[in-house]
């Protein structure tokens, strides 16, 4: 079939393939990329049935799941497609030097660049995820590093956005998959990729993250790690709704078996029986939780080794609410776990430091006595891709300084919803500091796009030497971003 | 004097006192930060006699160019005042994520941050000059390093800017000044430091960046480094104005004594009559340059050794059109050095990868034979700061491919004009690929303070509890930058 890579292809040839066609992509016009974008969904969603099976069968997840993470790549490939049609993220901008020459400014695709998808999510942060979808609607050419984890899923999306591109009338090597770990190295060394986006661990994004720094040239790592989310309740919250809290934050630790990057990792809760009640509905409804299989051998060996951890740690108990069962975190059958909740007293507890993200269904909760105990945990944590903070609908007198104290740590604030809620928009931000992401812009929202593409300014260039993009607009006044214009998609990392 | 530094300070009271500052600067409003800048602005102004003094003693520029410089800095901070009252540097936007919850996504300042200044700008890109401009205006406290060039100008200028600080009631400690190579080292090591601003060598910056990216938590390194500067003149232009353009060319290589980042570094010229003059023109004008005094012994050392290894690589010759005290690009006197031109044949010349910035009064001119023959030498180069293009004013033939050949390899392209000018306003981009720059987005135009903030999403945050400027805006259509807003200053780096 024309439209899939040749299996025997070398990674050498390729690269080849893909950088050579990367200047006639970055070539055509918005209009022709959000055309090809919107056939790529196209394929993705006529396909969607065979996706899913070879999806489930290679991740676990439910149908339901999958289903909906393909409508939410779709979505968001068909976003991206509005964003260029707008404009506005090309930044034009134009003033005037002394004497009378025109400067203006606009961004221009950077080239060919790497995409690293996730074991997690297979479709929204795979080969047709958030970074290609923004990198191809930027006009870059994209290699994608196949994940060992799905690696059949990963080449039949690549096979229908061949096929896209094909019916587009375009190179169908404007995307290619490499695998292996030789290639995904080799691939972040090649010197003629610009970029890297990747979505993944913590320890493997930054192996990664230092052989780009370390290039003889070093090119940009657009690295979605790992995170350690905080949540935090207030008093007021916890006497007003402590039932609903709760099973808002258990639904949401347990979602996707607690594989996703936005969990709840750790719960700050109120002392006192609102704060009791609330974390008994969550180790109740953690406790009904049948066990589950996780992703992979190793994320379920990381995860029985985590618990384990997390348990030895002075001053951490497994939560008294749950049913034996569940009290050791460990596995009933040699692939299933259990999920778990954990708690300790945050006043009394020393060990803050030592707490680490746990991929799959666990959180742990930490009681505490005022708000400035909570501001003192937060102070201790890491950087986080987001933070959850439950507050009273009336007035809540400890309310804004929660929040004053979760903004440092943290690059998304979700107040009185579940972390795990991502929607794809044009205000979306999914980033945090270093661990959770080693570049300051995230790779979902419209702002994505900006990271495949690099400033030029073009002083005193005759109007028909300039791009069409600047020569046909009146830019005074020029938009980045506009509102209302996002999709809403709650499946989120 | 309670406005200076205590120079008797250790380095880590200097870096804790302006960590400990951020979080109260960072809360300042828009409004407050813009009265800063242009009190700071004023100080400068008032105080222009005495730093041009010292910068002269300190750089051995005449007093009519660090006029200029001072004039330049002052416009900057006021312009990045402007900036931040615009607003539009915030990237506002807003969505609405299902069901009817309401996304916002803003800028925030990263928090106190290091500024490294150049040597050849003491104060357009020194202690008050674009980096600190754009830091201080996005609402972060700024720890300066003394340049070791001219470091009594560096200290006169933290004065001054902290005497602004201390007449608008704002904490004096928002901007300090360290000093040694190894208080450099531990700045871009402090765990408090958030991103580095860095103009200097490519060596130099290269260092500091490894440090940044090896960091157990990394920061973004924004490095201007050293650059390379391709200028192509057209058939049709040489034939339309060979005088002018040399004489341009010439006075714009001589320009600060070829101390300039912008500096055309080689000059593609096409071989025939017309291009002749033009060579013959930027001769004779080099040739009436007396010698000229480097900005310090480092310079100069690295200048004699840099034309001495250019008139060693086969087939590069001194131009014939210098005089002979000019042709060796040897100094006359121990601390003076001779403006100097070379030449080489692009066609049969094949060392265009060795060719490498030389700081200081000379260039090289290559002789084409076609359009052809001058895309294959750009396509050889190293990626560049700015690129020059001279074309014909009516149809020229060669205009458009010349472009195309120039653009992926630089990060601004000058038509018609001297590349070493550069106004700074609002579609300023002064970058380019590495080793130019280590970053995507540059220090000079309102883009660079987007270089000291990070995005944050609120998601179904009370409006009670939003930030001010999230609270009281109705931002659709929000705008990125606005144009016809740009102060127009020549004296570029």
């Amino acid at each position: 079939m024309p439209n899939r890579s040749d299996p025997s292809a070398s990674f050498e040839d390729t690269l080849a393939r893909t950088i050579r066609a990367a200047p006639r992509f970055a070539a055509t016009t918005r209009q022709e990329r959000a055309m090809l974008l919107a056939v790529m969904a196209n394929e993705l969603d006529d396909h969607r049935d065979e996706l899913v099976t070879l999806g489930q069968a290679e991740t676990h997840y439910s149908a339901e799941v999958l289903v909906a993470e393909v409508q939410r790549t779709t979505d968001q490939l068909r976003f991206f497609g509005e964003v260029i049609l707008d404009g506005a993220y090309l930044e034009r901008a134009t003033h005037t030097d002394d004497p009378s020459v025109d400067v203006h400014r606009m961004l221009v695709p950077l080239g060919a660049v790497a995409v690293f998808g996730s074991s997690n999510f297979p479709f929204a942060y795979g080969v047709a995820g958030g970074d290609s979808a923004s990198a191809l609607a930027a006009g870059c050419a994209v290699v994608a590093k196949e994940h060992p984890s799905h690696p059949l899923t990963c080449r039949a999306v690549l096979a229908l956005l061949r096929t896209a591109l094909e019916k587009v009338g375009m190179d169908v090597d404007t995307v290619t998959l490499v695998s292996g770990l030789d290639a995904g190295i080799a691939l972040v060394n090649a010197p003629g990729i610009r970029a890297v986006g990747f979505t993944g661990s913590t320890a493997g994004g930054r192996a990664l993250y230092d052989l780009a720094a370390n290039r003889p040239s070093p090119i940009p790592f657009y690295g979605e790690l790992g995170s350690f989310n905080p949540v935090v309740v207030s008093a007021a919250a916890a006497d007003e709704r402590a039932e609903e809290i709760g099973a808002l934050l258990a639904d949401s630790l347990l979602r996707r078996a607690g594989q996703m990057c936005t969990k709840p990792g750790v719960i700050l809760v109120p002392r006192g029986e609102a704060g009791d009640e609330l974390v008994r509905t969550m180790a109740t409804r953690i406790g009904d939780e049948p066990a589950v299989r996780l992703l992979n051998e190793t994320v379920r060996e990381q995860y029985a080794a985590g618990t384990q951890a997390l348990s030895d740690i002075p001053g951490v108990t497994v939560s008294r609410g749950l049913p034996p069962r569940h009290r050791s975190g460990d596995s009933t059958a040699e692939d299933l776990v259990q999920p778990a909740l954990f708690e300790a007293s945050a006043d009394a507890f020393s060990g803050v430091a030592d707490l680490r993200e746990i991929f799959g269904p666990t959180s742990i909760v930490l009681r505490t006595t005022d708000p400035a105990g909570a501001s003192r945990v937060l102070g201790v944590l890491e950087p986080a891709l987001v933070g959850g903070l439950h507050v009273s609908s009336s007035e809540d007198p400890d309310a804004g300084a929660l929040l004053q104290a979760l903004l440092p740590v943290v690059g998304r604030v979700v107040a009185n919803g579940p972390t795990t809620g991502l929607s794809v928009g044009w205000a979306t931000h999914h980033g945090g500091g270093y661990p959770a992401a080693t570049s300051v812009h995230s790779s979902v929202g419209a702002s994505a796009i900006r990271r495949w593409l690099r400033p030029v300014s073009y002083q005193g260039v005759p109007e028909s030497l300039l791009p069409e993009d600047l020569r046909d607009a009146h830019h005074k006044g020029v938009e980045y971003q506009r509102d209302e214009v996002g999709t809403s998609e709650g499946a989120g990392r």
